[in-house]
């Protein structure tokens, strides 16, 4: 079975992976997280395997609680290295894999923004891109002067004009403005260089940037909102979305609204990637990938486990482990409850059978197979309509991304799904993703 | 001749270099300064000469104006990587040299240069420098919504709260609370782990930040400040101050002023290194020096030129370029005009040349010569006790640092003035300047 479009592939190399107690992999170093020779090495590999990109997620706060306490000493989801600062330095020591680091619209300014990821897509040749939230946690606001987070329209308000700030930055110099004329003196062609003057609700900028045009046009725009103004954003810019969709059903349902509300922007529907996010644990047999699963899941202490329960459930540390899941009791519990609860009473699973489920991919989806298994999965969701691709986000780096590599990379190239070799040097080449025009350009050819 | 201490070498590697004209000199590449593979150049070349680092000054906006008109086109300090960034890429390919970025206390929030400068500091293995200032110009206030910017005094205020602050959020993890161990599932000592709880007038910051302790404690904190409000934060935090020193007798001046207000701090004099920038010409003979130094003056057109004049002197446009230097009309003129004027006055000198003396170094001192002329003029204000090192601004790069290494650094090698290899792996160590001590280890210390 053979499908027409190559699959677009990233994977996130956050901390030590997505598993609670990856750190405690026999094979795992605990200290990794903070080591530039750990993430050369993911980024080499994940180059070598001709992916699109690496990613990091990120957060600007601990927000990992102590709840049940003894959940945070245990949690190796507390100290990392900086994400646009890891990725400039692996853009020296890679050449074709795309660079994609996290930056919050609540807790940053545009122009910086707008520089620094100029600046990564100058330093890697156009391999830059920006993934863009809102930051949804209390313990990111009371690192920056609030007593509580702002609401959450608010936030996507603010967030919709960063945007546009941002790429109007971007815009500031035209691809041709620095003409170097040593003969004449001339820099450069000032009619190229544009002042964006922007007066908004949250934003004055006036710029100009003061970085030439990067190789990309504009870095890569990432996105993952789920929300009406989420979705309008990633309609209008997005060139890649992430989503953590459980289930085909509801992946289908969102590829298909936001690829609808792509035409009013003028935008055709294949100019945006949605990547699901999805967590492999993968062996030459069904019971080796059982046993890898198995493994790391018996190293989630009880503390730990029951903290990816708490948010959404409360203090479940009272009931016995390996009883049934018990009804909250809290009124104030959050919709993922209902969720948690239903797949409990479904596979009838116990309370430590629930937060492994959860603990084993950070609540995303995850996999358990061999590479056949895995691939077929990822086809029908390629074929039923609800990827472009995947965002791999394995249990444990860097051996997760070994077993990719080694197991299930070449059943996709044996079934002709993904690249051998890169098809360009920019992200969005490889992307398939159009250039921008630049604004000042756009309007002066409209008026002609 | 030798003295007793070893000179402390940095070099400044932004844009293409000080001189006004640095891109059009023949061997300049103009694009150069947008390119990684440049600055990967320079930043070896000056760890095979065994610096302690390199250094990027930075703006947060297109300061030049157009004024006279012309002069902006003709500018090369208009396009340019972003500082953080392009460190980072370099901490990849280099392995001791120093890294020392700017960074704004006005335009900025704390968690942020806390963590990214920390981060920095783990990828680099413990090189990493912040360059604190406080952003004077209009043009940076445009960009982060202000009308103008911040008045002196409250710059400053905030600045010394900002330092504070982003100190205590390096303490948040002691050096030992990473304890990995795998068979407890215990990650880290949680008694070792520290929030900030931190409210000022004006920040408010919780902490803990999300990265571990860095190989130099915290990284070294480079100053500039020469007024009353900087020189109390250099005394208290500074590691390295940079001057603009213009002259020995203003140097010395300084140099007492700031070391004699350590003592109150606790810090010994010889815990803070003072660091003059120094533009160099370097010939075999002082004639080759001297037609360096031509070459590159005759290559700065009157409009660019001029406005070098301009906002000390106002618009010297309609006066021939090679009378005299007239009396400023503008009664705002600031301090600097009398300087000019007088420095013009003293060796009778034209607009034309006075604007090339101001060109050739962007304001800062110039020095002409051959390498023993130089190294004399290096030692003689170490022994005035002027300086502890300097700060070397290459008037064209790479060329000028390359002849600083071929004709400088055999004379200091040769006088014993300068290392010939580096005494430790962190620019702390190299530098000579104290571990810190984390303040919730000393206050244990301190209870027991």
């Amino acid at each position: 079975m053979t499908i027409a479009r190559q699959m677009r592939l990233g994977v996130s190399i956050r901390y030590l992976g997505y598993h609670a107690a990856a750190w405690r992999h026999p094979e795992a170093d605990p200290g990794a997280a903070s080591k530039l020779s750990h993430f050369i090495r993911l980024a080499q590999t994940a180059e070598a395997a001709k992916l699109d990109m690496v990613f990091l997620a990120d957060g600007i706060g601990l927000r990992t609680r102590d709840d049940p306490p003894g959940a945070l000493c245990r949690s190796h989801q507390t100290a990392e290295l900086e994400p646009l600062t890891l990725l400039s330095a692996l853009s020296a020591v890679t050449s074709r894999i795309g660079l994609v680091a996290t930056a919050s619209t609540t807790y940053n300014e545009p122009f910086h923004i707008a520089r620094k990821w100029a600046s990564l897509d100058h330093l890697s040749g156009g391999r830059a891109g920006w993934n863009i939230v809102t930051s949804w946690s209390e313990a990111e606001a009371w690192n920056f002067n609030r007593e509580q987070h702002m609401d959450y329209d608010l936030r996507y308000e603010r967030a919709a004009e960063f945007v546009e700030v941002v790429k109007g930055l971007w815009d500031s110099w035209e691809g041709d403005a620095l003409v170097h004329d040593k003969a004449s003196g001339i820099f450069f062609d000032q009619s190229k260089l544009h002042w964006l003057n922007h007066k908004g609700k949250h934003f004055q900028v006036r710029g100009p940037l003061t970085i030439a045009r990067t190789p990309q046009g504009r870095p890569i725009l990432v996105q993952a909102g789920a929300s009406e103004q989420g979705l309008e954003i990633a309609a209008q810019s997005a060139d890649v979305v992430y989503t953590g969709a459980l289930n085909l059903d509801s992946a289908k349902a969102y590829y298909v609204n936001l690829k609808d509300r792509m035409a009013k922007y003028g935008r055709a529907r294949d100019d945006l990637k949605i990547m699901p996010g999805i967590t492999l644990f993968i062996g030459q047999t069904e019971e080796e990938a059982q046993a890898k699963y198995k493994q790391l899941n018996d190293l989630v202490e009880p503390e730990l486990g029951l903290s990816y329960l708490y948010s959404q459930m409360g203090d479940l540390s009272a009931y016995p482990l390996d009883g049934p899941v018990p009804e909250p009791k809290d009124p104030r519990v959050r919709s993922m409850a209902a969720n948690n609860l239903a797949l409990a009473r479904r596979e009838n699973l116990t309370i430590r059978q629930l937060y492994s489920r959860i603990a084993a991919g950070f609540g995303g989806r995850v996999l358990v197979g061999t590479p056949e298994m895995i691939v077929d999965n990822m086809v029908e969701w390629m074929e039923a309509g609800a990827a472009d691709g995947f965002n791999l986000c394995p249990p444990v780096l860097p051996l997760g991304l070994d077993d990719f590599v080694e197991m299930v990379l070449p059943e996709l190239h044996r079934r002709g799904l993904f690249r051998t070799e890169y098809e360009g040097t920019t992200l969005r080449e490889n992307l398939g993703v159009p250039m921008p025009v630049n604004r000042y350009v756009a309007a002066a050819e409209a008026a002609e």
